[in-house]
Formats: C-alpha cells, structure tokens, sequence
C-alpha cells in the first residue's frame, strides 16, 4: 500500500503539507498546534476537539490569539472522512484506547498517521494488555507501527505511514541507554531509572491531585513500582539489548511546569573507562542536533532545555561504587511529546529535520 | 567530667533551662530560634552573629516580630566565656571547621553542646579530611560526641555533652535504612539514595546558583558522585551493618523551599516477605513519635511533613525486579536539622521528647 | 435566650470546651481542625463531611497523621441533633447558602456557632442577594449575627451566639482602613483596594482555573469589578464612616499556596501628616497581639505572616500625590479564616485571646 | 550626520545587518542574544561582558549550546573602536550611568545604538539626577534619543541613532494609557499603577532579596512610593496629555519568572462610554502585531504573553464607582526590554516589524 502523501512527495521539491491535530485540547495538543502553526512547510487545516467544537483556536488558546489563522481555523467534530479530504498528515493526540479506534480508519484512507498516544509503541499486544490493563483495540496494525525516536528509527520514520511516538519518561531514558546497551558498555541487567517530572505530565486532567495547592510546594513519588511507561521503556532496551531488559522506574511529581530529568544507575561492563563513554555518545549522538552532550563540570538541568527540542545528556563515573550515572534532561511536553512528533513529521515528509523545532 | 548541667537536672522537677544559639542567622539558624521562643520548658537568653551583632531578633527576623521577647533579644558576637555565664546548653548553627572552634573552650566550661554543623558527625577524622578537605580541627573531641539520630542513639543522647546533630541529607536516608540492615533484612552492597531537596537545603546563601530565576522551574542533580553527607551516611551505616558500607547517593535541588523526598533501592536479603518489612519497622518506629509509616496506598509527600518534625516512610517489595523500594519525607530544616536538634535538647535534659516539636 | 455554653461558662475557671467543625474538608476546614487538635482549652469531638463520612482524620488529612486523635476520631455526616448532644460551640466550614440551613436548627439548641461562610456577614439581605443571587435562607438571622473581626467587636463577640466570620479579602481591607476612617484621617470616597492571593483563597475547588500549570507561572486579575466580598467591605466601611462607602476592589490570583497583599491607595483629609497615622494606628491596635504595625524601611511580605493569625500593616504618605498608601499582608487561611474564627472561640468562652495561637 | 547603517540600506532590498550586544551577561541580556541568534535578517558578530570575556556563548549560556554560533562567539572586552568595525547596529544592556559612556563613542562612528538601559529615556536631564542620583553622564544626546515604543513613535525609531527602549514597567503602563490621553477620554489626574512583576525584572542581581527561599511563597510591595521608573512614564504620559501628569505607581515583586500584569484605576473624562473606549483601542492599536486587545469575559494573564513580544489589555467600567479600570499583562524581558528592542532594530533597519520575534 502506498499512501497518498508519498505518492505527492515522490520527485518534487519540498512543498507545505497540509496537517490536522485530533484532540488538541490537552497539554501536549496545544503544544502541537503552536509548533505547527510555525512550521515553515506545514499548513494546520483542522484540529479537532469535542469539547471545544466550534471554537477558535483564538478561544481556546488566548495564547496564539496573535497568530493569523487563530480566529479562522476553528476546532471540529473529528470524522475520518472528512479528514482525509483536507489533511495529508494527521496526529493524533487523544488517550491511549482512543487513539486506536481513530488510526484505523484514516490509515485505511492511505494518510499518515502520528500518534503521540500509546497506543502503537508496543510490538506485544499482550504487554499492552498486562500495562493499560485493556485488549488492544488494533493488534493488527502493531508490527506496521513504528516507533518515532528519530534518534534511533530515523531510516524507518522516513518511510512510516503509522508512527507510534515514544512516551516523555521513555524518552528521557532510552535515549541515554540505547547507546550503551548498543555498544555493550552496560549490563542490560540492575537498570534504575528515577525520573522528575513537571505537572504538564499528567496532561490538562481536572483531579485534586493536579491542583496548584497539592502540587506547590510537595515532592513526591508516585506509581511504584510499575508504572505504565514501564513496557516501551523495556521493549526498547530489550530490542538495543538483544535479550530481555527489566528495569526499575520510579517518577516523581515535582512543581515546575515542564520538564523531565533522569538519573539512570547503570552497572559497567568490565573495564569500563570515561574515554569510551565519550567515544560511544560522540559517535551516537556527536551530530545529531536535538541530543546535547554536557562536557566538563555541567549537568543536565531543565531550565536549559524547556521550550526547546533538546535532550541534554551528562554522566558520571564513579570509582567508589564502580557504577556509572547518567542524567538527561527535555522538556516532556516538546522532545518527550510534540517536538519529537514534528522531528518525525518532518523526516517522513523530507522537511529539514529541524524545521519548525529551532 | 560532669558538666552544670548535669548537676542542676540531677533530683529536679522539670525545669527550664536557658539555651543560646551561636550563628543564628541562617535558615537552620532561624528555624532553630523559631523553636526555642515557642519552647515549653527553654529559655532563649543569647543568639549570635557576627553580621547581625547589635540588632534586635525583630529587626532580622520579621517574622518573629509579634514574639514578646523578638523586641528585647538581641543579637551579640559570639564569646565563650559570656556564653557560659548565661547559658545552660548552647546550639551551634555555624559552617563546618567554624564549629569545632567554638565548641572546644564551651565544653571546657561544662556546657552541653548541640552542634548542628558537620563538624563532631564523624568518628573518623581521616574521612573529615577526605570530605571536607581539610584537617579536623578538633579531633580529640570525636569520640566523645554523639550522634544525634534519637531514634537510633536515644539513650547515648540522654547523657552526651557534646551532641552532633545529623545532617539533612542523612537523616532522611538513615532512618529508613539502619533497621533494615540491623535486621538483615537488606544487602549491604549496592545501595542507592536518590534524594530531591528543596533550596533552604543550600541555606542562605548569597549566590547565583541559588538566585530564584536559578531555581524555579529548574531541575537538576549536583554534587554528583561524592557529596560530603556521604561521609556521615556511610559511617553510620556501617555501624548499622556491621562491615563497611558503601552507597551511591545523588542529591537534586528542585524548585520548593523546604522538604527532602528520598527514593532509596535496595536488593533483599534472600526471601524477603511485606510482611517481615512491616514487621522490622512496626518494631523499630511503632511507637516513635515522629516517625510515621505509610499504610495502604500512600506515598511520602513533603508537604505532609513541612512545618513538622515528622518523617514519612513507605516502601514497596517490586516482585518484577526483586527489589526494595523505600521512600521517605521530610521538612530538611525541621526533622533535618532544627526539630532533630531540639529533641536532643529535650532527651538530655529529661524533657517530655516531643515538648516544643508538636 | 440564654445557650448551654453560657450557662456552663458561668462562674468556672477556664474549662475545656467541646467543639466540632461541620465541612472540614476545604482548605479553611482542614487549617481550622489543625488549629483545633492542637488548642489548649479545645476539645474536637466531631468532623462532618459528606464528601469524607466513615474515613478518619488520618486518611483525609496525611499531614495530622501523627496526632493521636487522628486516628480515631472518623468524619460523620453532619446531623444538627448529634452535634448538639456532642458539642458546645460548632464552626460552619460550608459554602455560603448552605451554612444558613445548618445555622437555624443549631442554634434552636442554643449551641454557639462561628460560622466561616458569608451567609451572616451582611446586615442586608437585600445587599446579600445582590451580590450572592439568590435569598438569603435565614434573614431574621441577620441582625442577631456579629461580624468576628475581633480587633473591631471584640465585646459584641464575647457575646455573640452567631459570630459570622469575615472573609479574607474583607480582613486585609478592613483592619487597615476602618480605624483611619473612624479617626476621620482619610475621605470616605474614592478608596481603592488592590489584592493579591494565593491560590488556597479559591477553595479545594476541583476546576480547571486552580490547576498547577495554570495558575503556575501566571498572575492575573478576576472577578472585575464586582466580587462578592464587595458587599461585606462596603457594609463594615460604611458603619466605620457613618456614611454610604463605595469602594474600588480588585482582587488577583497569584502563584504561592497562601497569604493576601492588599495595597490601598486613599485620599487623606486635610493637612494629614505622619505623626496622625502613626498615632492613629498606635491607638487602634497598639496593644493588639494579632496585628503588627511595621516600622522603619519594612513592608508587608506574605512569607513573614504565612502559618501565624497576624496581619502586618505598613503605610506611606506619598508628598509628589498627596496620596496615603496602606499596605498589608495575612495568611487568607489563618488571619483571614481560620485562626481568626478561633481568636473569636476565644473571646466567646473565656478563654486567653491568644490560646491555640501562637 | 548620517550614519554609516543608513547609507548602506538606501536603495538596497533587506539585507542582514551585523549587530553587537554590550554587556550580555544579565537576563535582557541573554533574551536579546537568544532573538537575535534566531534573528532572520540579523548576524549577532558580538558580544560583550567583563565578567564573562573570553568564553563562549555556549559556556556561559547552556540552553543556547545546540546554536551553531554558540560554539564560536565568545565574550569580549567591550572596546568601541573594534565594535565600531565589526557591527551596523549595537545593543547596549547596561546598568544606567554605564551606558551613556559607551553610547558616546560607538555613536560617534556612525553606529546605531539602541539602549536598553534609562539612561537615555528622558528629555529631562534635572528629571534623570532626581530619580537616579548622579548627574547624567551625557545630557547633550537626550534631545536626539528617540523614546523606543514602536506602537508611539513607529516613524521616529525608523530614523534614530539613538534609540532609548522603554523599561518594562513604563511599558505596561503606557500603552494602555497613552490613547486614552490623547483621545482625552480620561483625567491626567489620579492615575494609579498597580503593577506585578516577576523576579527576572530585577536582573540576575546577586543579593539576598533574590534568593528562592526569599522569593518563593512570598509577596511584597518595593520602592514605594517613588520608583526609577515615574520618571519616565511621568514624562511620556505628560506629552500625550499636553500637560503634566503626576501619577501612583506601586510596584511589587511576585515569585514567577516573568510577566508583568499591571492593573490601573483611570478617572473617565465625562460621558465615557464602552463604545467609545473601545474605538479608542481599536483605533490606535488594531492594526499593531503585538497588541492583543481582549474581548469577552477574558483577562490579561501573563502565562499567555510570557515568552512573546505580545501586550495583552484589556478593560472595564465599573458603574458603581465610575472608574475605568484598565489591565495589561507582557513578558518582561521581551515586550518590556529585548523584544522591544529588536522590533525598533527591525524598524530602523527596514526588515519587517515582526521579524525574529514570531
């Protein structure tokens, strides 16, 4: 099957595509349609949200009440006919469950199809059901999916018509990990991975838990031991690792808006030394423009990074407990969410990589 | 050596005793004073500090304005022989190697002593030296401190001179982890101490990287791998233990004011059940009155412990991974450093342990 | 009519009193049980909640955990008969129009109630349906009710069955401007009042507006220009003026969990100088515990007055306007709810003004 | 005296102009190299700072290391001569004294010079020494300065040599105000600012009041009642009332990183209507790209300015005291200092208003 999109693409110039967000009321939505309403090859003709159909983007969003198309492009009812007609990429930002029921139908119509839900990150339908505690709603589309860490998938994005986009905490770890599983530097084996993450991660949920009084001024952890995030995290280091990977996650909630940082603990191989680290993240990550590799005394910390596509990545090796730690920091809602959604947007539709996330 | 002290407790009722605090104008400073002038059985007769000298504790600290004795009091430089005149037991809020010079002539006039510094923490001046870079300046005085974890050394605090109230840091990890080990219940090896601090943690200090735009909405870990606590966590877990115990710690600062939430992992001993967890800290903390265990679904969350001297402790036995998962809370300047401090007070001069902390 | 509680008083030393608190679970409920469970002469022997019924204090409120009522004492559902039998004087946490309805049939049983919501703050029901839009439930209520601003009534409380407590909008307007008016420093007309508060002053409402991210990094105004806490301002200004006051308010919400600045610009009357205020304000609350007059250089700050029942007052008299500027700063939750309704417990039985306190 | 910038845009299409930044090392500062780096038609060639000469962009600014330039630009030692040869535009961000001598020289070469200091705001030399206690360092160029609100004096700025950008407070201030002065719809008498700010707007001043712990959970009124900043809102509101105009200011400091929200209290001139208020805005600000005039029930919130070029404004007549109440909400850093300055190189050099600030 060959989609209409890469029937457009094929032997012309870099031309706008024409793109709709299903579900844009959420955080990492609104997110999507502030980068794609400045994406200079990208033209944002729907976006859809029961709850606010019929309203502009200028309503629901005072923020990009400035933007041109603001008062014009209003939010509709999401139906897949009609979306095929106007869009030739379409995101899904909906939850888990949901997500799915809408894939189905506009891949069948030959659109692509990014997800940002969880939906298709998995290959096991079985651990989809073990994690979001539901039968997959699409199993069969599963091994169509692919999972859009750029990073690692950038040959496979550039040729998906289903990409699954990767998870905020996953991608706050599995960028750090990959390489070194790779490279066997690593034991796949005694993982731990503690996560920070700011309040836009649990989405734009009306729960007391989420109120400003319950999340100012407290810390805390939360879905220990086994939160969700838990089966792509481990499917992907399974897959770097060549063996089964199981590791330990912890998030905690704290009071910043955006923002991930990891810590990993991770057990060397024998003889591991600082110049190989270096050498394997040089050769990983030394070109790619959204990895940030820290030198000298610098630590990943978040305020460098919210608002921009960039992982910042550090590490440490310490000659008192043998065990090396690695930190990460992104901004969940722009690399762990939308902004790596645009990262595949455009490698799939040949746009700069870095078009619109700069 | 019996100190006044001593000698005026011995065959009395409960009494008051008069308390002076040296270097009272940091944050663990001003909680510490907070405390005494709200204190049942204390009398607050000096407060010192060398930039503060001359000025009423009103005019430092407004908050205490509405405290009769805040427009009377005021701050004097530190001399030991006036300090001994006036004072029963003396609180040293001052920088390592700065409090061993002032407790050496206060216990020579039979004073008790309650050092909030890291100074008197450790046995061993080697490791003094290896973490804090420079030779102890008192290293005779280290057998004869105690180390103030009430919890752990009650009755040792009961008749100590010179009491070395524990860090924050320490605390926080220590309390969760000696029974286990004192149990067996836990391997020695491979401990990891994930901690998130908030900014009073750094005291007021007056530098950039504590400045608020530094701070809010930021995350990041420091002093990664080898942060001085780990001096003092070390050496009392190997007490605990029994062998040398050697932990990886990572401190974070995040964006609250006051309040630590520690992650620790843990590897069990061989067949650990819930149920002998439970059990070791129904036995060490049951009756503790400022140790509070988590049941059911709750997690440790610092602003259920901030304004107290209470810490939090939940733990969760991963069954995919093996391991032990301990969490705990609480307020750094309180059950950390102030609150800890004055129930030392309370323990050595026979007052009701909870008297001025509930 | 003469209520048990009276009786009881009578001609005994200060007593325990029996007291429940109907609707504690907002943030005001909660900080008034808080206050309560540690009150010297205070004895909480109910909570009601319909929202809670069954569970006990522990489970709903984490932070009281460790005080040993906690544990036992479970919120009921709240039934008028019950509470008589069980209490001597019942505070109302409940939304305004249904504290009138539990008001009535309590005081039928001669109990004392110090109710927290607006339903008797207003002498007018004409007034109270302006602004609350609908009837008042209980309008021959009105004129046996008296207005807790105990610097203000301090004697009418004393005696009070009904003591409506103040908002705390009303609270950090009316202290600092009533004795000026009173005194005829400042013109009755033309006055202005610009707030600042935390978020708690919203109430533990689960909406989308009180959201961390939303409230996070944002400042903004509200309720423009006519907020219900107008009519109490309005009514208590006029009986210190003697004249009909109409006042400009504007309230803002602010990003910290507590606390209230008011800034109030107002036009002296002639030939007003320095000297005037300060006595003014020196006569009105010179002796008062609860209100702190600052001197010097300093101004109100919110973190100075957050976790007390003082408000701090600062003021300016501004030679380039003419204008006289008046500054203060209260915890909303505390001197602008809570601990004011129990410095009001405190006059009606007897017992110290600052008991339970400080 | 035509400057060399001026003879090289006649009769050309847009062309990049090469720009230096004097003194990059506060906030301003660093939001300035941050939009010119991502500048289309501008090449930053240089930057300053003493504390900071001889590293790179990228050391002493983390978030901007994934830039290409940031690697390369390094600080240097601000000489006039050099910036003289390498730039057509030069950014002065300054402390105000400092300023003026740079300006002098660089202005001597032909070089345009956009302030963002106050040295240059005011036409009034007697006015400057008032409100900043020293003489001013060069009064002979006040008459040629250009006051850098583009929304005022768009025609101005496009010839200026000198640009004096507006302080963020005065920003907030004037923009709603000025039409409504010059349509004479309200009083130059009474005028009062109620203004917030975030901490940023205090530079990354290392002092205590800036510290988190200082900050954070706090509110507070500073500089009242005389700030810096009267003078030249005082002068800017004076000349588009045609007389002199003396008004309130209240500043206070809010713990967000950044925004401004300033509510002002205005006395209509007779018979105002919401009509003709709303002509009045239409009219002057309609048609401006960074002007966003509110509609409905909605109100300036800085979190959807902060991070934009954009002032939000929006009003209300309140029937029961007459009184206008007008609110505006910016990002402090951008519309009330860089973005401001960029959108008046912008101007000056030809490009398109909005360039590199959308």
């Amino acid at each position: 099957m060959r989609g209409k999109l890469f029937d457009r693409l094929e032997g012309k110039e870099m031309k706008t595509k024409k793109v709709a967000v299903i579900g844009a009321s959420g955080y990492s939505g609104e997110e999507l349609v502030r980068l794609l309403l400045n994406h200079p090859h990208a033209e944002l003709v729907a976006v859809t949200s029961r709850q606010n159909a019929g309203q502009t983007l200028a309503q629901v969003f005072p923020k990009f009440a400035s933007h041109p198309k603001s008062k014009t492009l209003r939010f509709s009812e999401p139906k897949a006919g009609l979306l095929a007609k106007q869009a030739d990429v379409v995101f899904l930002a909906l939850p888990h469950g949901v997500a799915a029921e809408y894939a189905v139908p506009l891949l069948d119509t030959g659109l692509v199809i990014i997800d940002l839900s969880a939906d298709f990150r998995l290959k096991s339908a079985e651990s989809y059901k073990e994690f979001y505690a539901h039968d997959h709603p699409a199993p069969d589309l599963l091994p169509k999916a692919v999972y859009g860490l750029p990073e690692i998938y950038r040959e496979q994005i550039k040729k998906a018509s289903l990409v699954a986009s990767p998870g905020c905490y996953p991608t706050s770890i599995l960028l750090p990990v990959i390489p070194l599983l790779k490279a066997g530097l690593v034991k796949s084996a005694g993982i731990i991975a503690d996560s920070l993450s700011g309040v836009s991660g649990a989405g734009r949920k009306v729960e007391a838990d989420y109120l400003f009084c319950e999340c100012n001024e407290s810390v805390r952890a939360y879905a220990v031991p086994k939160h969700r995030h838990l089966s792509e995290i481990e499917e992907q280091l399974s897959l770097a690792a060549g063996s089964d990977v199981t590791i330990q996650f912890t998030p905690h909630l704290i009071p910043v808006n955006r923002g991930i940082l990891t810590t990993l603990y991770l057990a060397p191989a024998e003889k591991l030394t600082g110049g190989k680290i270096s050498a394997c993240y040089a050769t990983a990550y030394g070109q790619e423009p959204f990895v940030r590799l820290l030198e000298g005394d610098s630590l990943p910390d978040t305020k460098n990074v919210t608002g921009t596509n960039v992982i910042e990545i550090a590490w440490r090796l310490d000659p008192r407990t043998g065990r090396l730690i690695v930190m990460s920091a992104e901004d969940n809602l722009i690399k762990g969410a939308s902004g790596q959604a645009v990262q595949s947007l455009n490698l799939r539709c040949g746009f700069p990589e870095t078009a619109g996330l700069v």
